[in-house]
């Protein structure tokens, strides 16, 4: 079945389909030998403006983003809320509203408040990709996810795939949980009862509050970052009893299947959720990761700027 | 009469003739086509280095000049003070030095110094833009105002245009007047007697310190930003004080006429100088103004361009 | 002799052979005729990724870098400490690492630990240009430091070259020396004795703290820059004492022949190291020394891309 690509905005995992899902890492598939090429360029977008607006600060994403855009020959603005109208008291749709204005063909945005993305897409004729929006999605990283695995794995559907560490917060496991059960796969998320609510069970995950019970049997274990800078609230007692009860290390990594795939979406803390020597070990695909993080985005850009009316 | 660009620089309206600034408009209604376009982008500035210069921060007018810059295929450099050797204690002529030994072939320059684009612009071979000095100029964006002006109501000559705000720290305000004065547009002045003080009137401008003596009988209305950032001094009461007595609001519009444009150079401050509804309403042009500040900023880029030596 | 460049990286001119160096003028030579055209660009670097990663702040040195990527029609990522995962923890190996995912060619970099380059080096495929590291070497800038000597001069064999200033904490000084006693340049070192430690003599500089010493007979005098922001130590009283004693002005230039060459590394501080009429005069070369940066950090980014694997 020839599946089109018929939106103007990537939003969210949970607005796609299992086939749009497929079609993005096919397509990433194809992007993915460009950088490998020596001329790491093609002009699929020459000509066409993309706006990076980081209202909530990035390096990894924005970086990645970045590279692919100009991968694909686009024209490239960089905004920060620190450098945007926002300070002057412009209101978020108005800022956005001017990006338009300004003909931008696609509007690459972080943001902290969770759907701020849907809000904005709703009301301009610009394309715009969720570069993660609060504690509720980051689709692109768990696209790169699922590129990861597939390529990795030869398939997702059937595969155990567990994800330890603070769920609550993290828009990459949400976003996650959601490509993966879309294309199959069995989910198993893992870490304190209070980051890990027993509330995931209604959208097809099991829980468990031990990671042993994550490991045995799992085809691709997900350590997610323990973010110091958004623990304000005091979710664990410290990080080094986070470290001895949730992070992966030589002594606990005898559970996992001698083929199991260690990820991890970074910066890694090591020694504390990942083991150092693991993190660098042959199990371990966080650096390709970020290598196919670029072949995603480009794979993104493409299929949405396809769909923009000129 | 065929008028010829020959100006390595861009500093003042108040330089201009009548037939320089109608060249600019001229041009700038080709390089409107391009924003239109698929393809939005022209080699016309290929090969060459332009330096965006902001010692005083903005956002706007930077991504503004960078996309027109991106799009005549110019390389762009961007520096702001703080990145600069300004704050070595290097002399502002030395660093601007420093960038036309680069060979820049353009800076763009913000400065909250008056006159500082004129004083670096006859000591470097480099083409310089005035993107903002102090209180004295803008000359683009008053540029964008008469290109909106003329654009929709077929002339500007005649036209009775109205600005109302704080005209005497506006920059804004003073390239606006000395633009529309040139090209024979009637020009009133309204806002606090603080803020609007009668030597304009040696210009040639009507004041008034009342706003429905500046509706009334106004093709175009122009509301300038309270800018709460310089509103150090105290020169009116308050906010609220000032939204009452010279903020454009539904019941106040009557007094407009029915085909009367309302414009504003952004960011707006929403029911304060003007009323959030008119904003979006259809006598508004705030949007159709920065769609063609970028279409001025590249015929201002590309004629300037075209008298630097090499 | 044909001598072909084989380094991967660019990270001291200790590490280089005189031939090395001789390549990279030459190199350079060619590249400056086009920063001269009217078409400033090559298309030699094109579908290449470099990523311009400062550590430690930087103007002059970042936009000359960045100019030069873009003259030769690289992609260009620019990123700072800030802007980093280092902030968030991570190691400097594995931000680097992550660059080196992203499938960039070259890494031109600064850092305020010496050595950290080499470092990296070793461990990354990417390509790595040392811009700046510590107190320890700033090639690029010795590079164009022997470039302007060698055009100005015809040679660099046999002539006397004194440096004054802060050579202890200088980066610039100690990659000077290097390179001029490599290519047989007679060098001599003048400053107070807190900042011109004899040691200096073991690498075959001349030591002497007595500015008249170093200008008489000299053919080029490098007069560094005082660096207020790094003077925390008190090596010398104040800033006019060392201007009384170390700094070049109208009185003392009698002791320099009447051919020889002024050079500052910039900014300047006028009227301290360097007095402002001499600095602006017919013996000054410095702000050829920004211009011949460009196309010497074009030569080593060409050079060294030459080398990548990919």
């Amino acid at each position: 079945m020839e599946v089109n690509w018929t939106r103007k905005d990537l939003l969210s995992l949970y607005d796609l389909t299992p086939e749009e899902i497929v079609l993005i890492l096919d397509t990433a598939e194809e992007f993915k030998k460009v950088s490998e090429r020596n001329l790491k360029k093609v002009p699929a977008l020459r000509g066409k403006t993309v706006v990076n607006f980081f209202v909530e600060p990035s390096t990894r994403t924005r970086v990645s983003f970045e590279l692919a855009e100009q991968r694909l020959s686009a024209d490239i603005i960089n905004m920060t809320a620190s450098s945007s109208s926002l300070q002057k008291g412009e209101t978020l749709l108005d800022t956005v509203r001017n990006i338009e204005a300004l003909q931008a063909d696609l509007i690459v945005m972080r943001h902290s408040c969770a759907g701020a993305q849907n809000f904005i897409a709703k009301n301009i004729s610009s394309g715009v990709i969720n570069a993660g929006d609060g504690a509720h999605g980051h689709p692109t990283q768990a696209l790169l996810d699922l590129f990861t695995i597939r390529q990795k794995k030869g398939r997702i559907a059937g595969l155990n795939v567990s994800i330890v560490g603070d769920i609550l917060h993290s828009r990459v496991a949400r976003s996650d949980i959601w490509g993966l059960i879309k294309l199959g796969a069995n989910v198993t998320l893992a870490g304190p009862s209070t980051l890990v609510p027993r509330d995931f069970e209604q959208i097809g995950a099991r829980v468990c509050h031990n990671l042993k019970d994550a490991m045995v049997g799992a085809d691709v274990i997900n350590l997610l970052r323990i973010q110091h800078e958004r623990q304000r609230a005091g979710f664990f007692p410290s990080t080094n009893e986070y470290a001895r009860f949730f992070g992966l290390n030589k002594e606990n990594a005898r559970y996992l299947k001698p083929d199991a795939m260690i990820m991890h979406p970074g910066p890694i803390n090591r020694d504390v959720e990942l083991d150092s020597a693991l993190a660098d070990g042959p199990q371990s695909v966080i650096l390709e990761q970020v290598t196919n993080g670029l072949a995603v985005r480009m794979a993104v850009l493409f299929l949405v700027a396809g769909c923009l009316k000129k």
